[in-house]
């Protein structure tokens, strides 16, 4: 895999890529004698993103690449210790040094599978301390990412199957790391190609690009310039830049302007209004666009009878303007074995407690109803089973049959070990496209869209019931 | 200086990390016999971010990192191979093996000046086809960096020089690096403290935090709580996290609240509604506030009367959500020694041509009154002297005599040398409080300020003009 080869590696690697008060809170649990103690965390998003009703869930790689490799240097701890108070137990710091993942567990929702609001893109169980310092890692490397892939996964279903989307923001990204996760996990969400060379070299991404006017204005008609076949490299592989500050001007006239100009013959159609050309590569030319390309103007380019082939997209994939980020969260539900859930006023920042398993529900046209939480001891829900189940701030249960039932949360690193090879990127790009595929029109819709529901069993409804009541459970 | 240690610089340092047309441009070059041709580029952008009239000019450190490290290694070579015309001469390959910056020289806006639209931030030069290739890391480098050093700027303005601002936005970056690039800039553009410890590591960013609800929910009350001075850490010392679902509450409430819960005594003052406490420390414990804060939230927070000591900000600095992308543009001005331009039909994109000097023009009370570019062979302008300029798109001249006139640009690297060393971050954040409140207050202002203008000299006019007209200059 091309990931694993990745120097990159070494930079997510960084144990201290996190808060500061992560390090406090863990010199909190270990004075209190609580490092130890089992505990489980669950990262989750509470609202889907751009105002649709799904999100695709992407950075599980770098995740594990991430655990994998964690480990205090020395460097890091006298950083700690640096910065931590002066009095501070040195014996702190010896346990600090000796930390890896080799207890932490993971389960995780595959790359590229539909996430929804509430359901755990990671469960992570292990040492109190340890994987309190997780947090901010993981919430960086998977909110991000899942962001962009679904933004991606939203141009692709405006672009439609055919038009091939080219992702050209790295200039516009947060840095070099950020425009190299956006180039992977836009390819994860649907796009073909990244004009980033870096993500071709180290995960595998296919790169594509044109010309800049720079090229075009560096001649000035005394030079020798190369002959047409020299710009032409892989995926977009005769692509001539124009003047393009309208796409979707240039593209309805770009050919057109092209044969005038080197005083070839244009032959109108009547249909389309395109031409046969002289020169018959002309044809086989592909035409891109690009200019500030957002879902609007892609709607467009999109439409049928449109003669674009290409269509390049910077800022509008990589820093989701609609929304820049995905308020993803990392909350405590258990540790030493109970459940712990975070009680607040707004009903929408309240936490579900306890350890728990995820089901997605079916209709028998194999698209999915709804996915169901319940506590991780409870039998697996079977397929044709009525179940009984609580809508979120419903007052009565509601009642359903599944198809079919699939588990969401597949067990990822156990006690630091990969439990199976992760998918390659392009794999899970699949995952992405198929998932999206299953999902019912009214659910997929990118403009309000039908709610899709996160519901609860009955034990687990009854425990939050219960917490919040002030019983222990 | 703590950055040059700073091991991200390997990964920085990749100079892969370019948009695939670079390469087919350079190609494209090198076949027309002109990979050595003297060329120059400018990057700027073209409108001040966020509605405001000003921007500040940052990532050079991290360019400087870049362009000095710059050079193919042997697997970057063979990549590129892979992705360019099978029949692509070998010999080419030889020379993308032997490039480095070493002909490259570049002059900067200093990190930390205020920067305006069209006056160049970096202007580069050098043989053509290394110059082209060094286009999408520069951008990358500098674009982020100068946007959110200058949102963290307003942030700064809204917030008052005495409000201690805590960036906390790492788990909403763009990834690892974005995470970092927002803890350096913000630092670096007015905030005192970022969570992100790698950003303490490796930049030397002071570090602050609190604690999560997680540390809360993990006791029950049946565990043996730590001691209250162990949460305390350096900035921020004896932060209390609270249920802030709002912070403008939060603040209101909360010493209040928690002397209710300890069962202490509290007793209003008639004077803004604060106690005095039976407990003297609790007086010396800092008010942490956050929760989406964004410059109108922030706004509230910074209102006379108010107790808060430390506002933590997260989203809204880190992605920019008013504007996530800076528009940074990397253009060729000239070539071979002969000015060049993009002729556009959309004036804003149009260039401006030939290598340039640019100054400071500022009025008696030491603001800065415009800025002025003219070509890099005119004399530099002299205080008191009345110079006749052209504001863009004006019909005519107008005149301006400056009290003191700043040169603008300095020599950074020359022929791959650094020139002098590069300040401090904590240097560059100091010039960037100086600017600001160097700048009149019509042009600080961030709501509807007045256009802070760029002016061209006669000269550089005429070139344009000439070039417009389809003359040689």
């Amino acid at each position: 895999m091309a990931a694993e080869q990745d120097p990159e590696a070494r930079a997510a690697a960084r144990p201290l890529l996190t808060d500061l008060y992560q390090a406090t809170m863990a010199l909190g649990y270990w004075r209190a004698g609580r490092a130890r103690d089992a505990a489980e965390f669950e990262l989750f998003f509470r609202r889907c993103p751009f105002g649709g009703a799904f999100a695709l869930a992407a950075g599980l790689r770098d995740c594990v690449r991430f655990l994998r490799a964690f480990r205090l240097r020395d460097a890091d701890v006298q950083f700690l210790a640096s910065v931590l108070p002066p009095d501070t137990d040195p014996a702190f710091f010896e346990h600090l040094r000796a930390l890896d993942c080799s207890e932490v567990t993971v389960r995780a929702l595959p790359e590229g599978s539909l996430a929804f609001p509430g359901v755990p893109l990671l469960q992570v169980s292990g040492p109190l301390l340890v994987v309190q310092l997780l947090e901010t890692p993981l919430l960086c490397l998977v909110s991000y990412a899942s962001l962009v892939a679904t933004n991606a996964a939203r141009l692709r279903l405006i672009a439609g199957p055919e038009k091939r989307l080219l992702e050209m923001g790295l200039r516009r990204a947060q840095g070099p790391d950020g425009g190299l996760t956006a180039s992977t996990y836009s390819y994860l969400g649907g796009f073909d190609s990244s004009s980033n060379v870096l993500a071709g070299q180290l995960r595998g991404v296919p790169v594509a690009g044109t010309l800049a006017h720079s090229f075009v204005t560096s001649f000035s008609g005394s030079e020798v310039p190369p002959d047409p076949g020299v710009p032409g490299c892989s995926q977009a592989s005769s692509c001539i830049p124009g003047p393009h500050s309208s796409p979707t001007l240039f593209h309805r006239c770009w050919r057109q302007q092209l044969v005038r100009a080197l005083g070839w013959t244009w032959r109108p159609k009547p249909r389309c209004g395109w031409s046969r050309f002289q020169v018959p590569w002309l044809e086989s030319v592909l035409i891109v666009v690009s200019n500030n390309i957002d879902e609007e103007a892609l709607a467009r380019l999109a439409q049928e009878g449109s003669e674009v082939n290409v269509i390049g997209i910077g800022t509008s994939v990589v820093t989701c303007p609609q929304q820049p980020s995905l308020g993803g969260v990392y909350k405590l539900v258990a540790v030493g074995g109970q459940p712990r859930m975070k009680l607040t006023e707004d009903p929408e920042k309240q936490t579900l407690p306890g350890s728990k398993a995820a089901f997605r529900l079916l209709g028998s046209d194999g698209s999915p109803l709804m996915d169901m939480l319940q506590l991780a001891e409870e039998p697996v829900p079977q397929a044709g089973q009525e179940l009984r189940v609580w809508p979120p701030g419903a007052q009565e249960p509601c009642t359903v049959r599944p198809a079919q039932v699939e588990p969401l949360l597949r067990l990822c690193l156990q006690q630091g070990q990969l439990c199976e090879p992760l998918p390659s990127l392009a794999e899970s790009r699949a995952l992405a496209q198929l998932s999206l595929s299953r999902l019912s029109p009214e659910h997929r819709r990118l403009r309000s869209p039908a709610q899709y529901q996160v519901v609860l069993s009955e034990r687990l409804q009854a425990l939050v019931n219960s917490l919040c009541a002030g019983q222990s459970p």
